[in-house]
């Protein structure tokens, strides 16, 4: 959850929520300095490492779903690209090199105000460690995956896509989007 | 250029900038209420929309780069997907009416914080009109695209990219990023 905007964080005055002129939506309006506060989606990039034929999972040291397991992902921070946003926090949660190769699943969570991005790559050598935000990291063939734990249901999406085109000889890209869970 | 962060914009006390436990950048948090105040980059999404052989552009009614002709799209908004927003924009910038072809071009812009996706579209009439934030919409064929007007190097790339995949025959995914202009 963000934080509520209830000041103005550039000059502390109360914050009013209406339409600006020209636009469509309310937002955040100051109207002492005038600043607009808007609020848009986040991304959150990660990557699907292989080794051989298993996959690279962490298990969230963190909330949300603590003790799940998950790909190594997370939100993509100013100043830097889509891939080096994937390859960092593969190293920061499993702390493993790897190289990317394509872009491979794009899922909108508008419920969420989220993007998942996650890139198909390769483990470089079997090398790995949990990182701060996780408690395990290990390498899962498809007949292992832990299904009742994975933490997101874009990450189970992203895993079902791999093992399907996998099976099928050939990896496309896939956009799509997912409702709240009822 | 996003306002200032100086005060918690949730009971508006002054902010610090620190690394807070268990991350490794500084972020804004507010030493009253605890709350972290971040920042990522936004996603601008839009459409490359075709009719026949032509593309539809909008020359720009507003700042950055005013007068100069664009691809619609924009700042994607909470609560929506990509396609939804891809289509929204289209809308809204050029009043026409799009069926959406694979996503296109998805270029990091890690500078100013943003990513650019746009995707393949078809128009379904030629049918549109300058909505509020364009002066002008009019579809250009490859010999007429005013490349010397083009406003952001992101959509004159993804314009080059459509040219040459067209001629080759085949459209595939262009994941790329781009550095500040020298």
């Amino acid at each position: 959850m963000e934080p509520a905007i209830n000041y103005c964080c550039t000059c502390a005055a109360p914050i009013s929520l209406r339409v600006p002129p020209g636009d469509s939506l309310p937002r955040h309006v100051c109207d002492v300095c005038g600043a607009i506060h808007y609020r848009n989606p986040r991304m959150v990039v990660g990557s699907l490492p292989v080794y051989e034929d298993r996959i690279l999972l962490c298990r969230r040291a963190i909330e949300p779903r603590r003790g799940c397991w998950t790909l190594p992902a997370g939100f993509m921070e100013n100043q830097e690209t889509i891939a080096e946003a994937a390859t960092r926090e593969t190293r920061e949660e499993a702390c493993a090199r790897i190289e990317l190769d394509d872009l491979y699943t794009m899922i909108s969570v508008p419920h969420i105000n989220q993007v998942h991005v996650i890139y198909r790559a390769r483990l470089l050598k079997a090398e790995f460690a949990p990182g701060e935000e996780s408690l395990e990291v290990a390498l899962f063939d498809e007949a292992s995956i832990p299904w009742d734990d994975i933490a997101f249901r874009t990450i189970a999406m992203t895993l079902r896509h791999f093992f399907a085109d996998r099976a099928a000889g050939s990896f496309g890209l896939h956009v799509e989007a997912i409702a709240p869970p009822r």
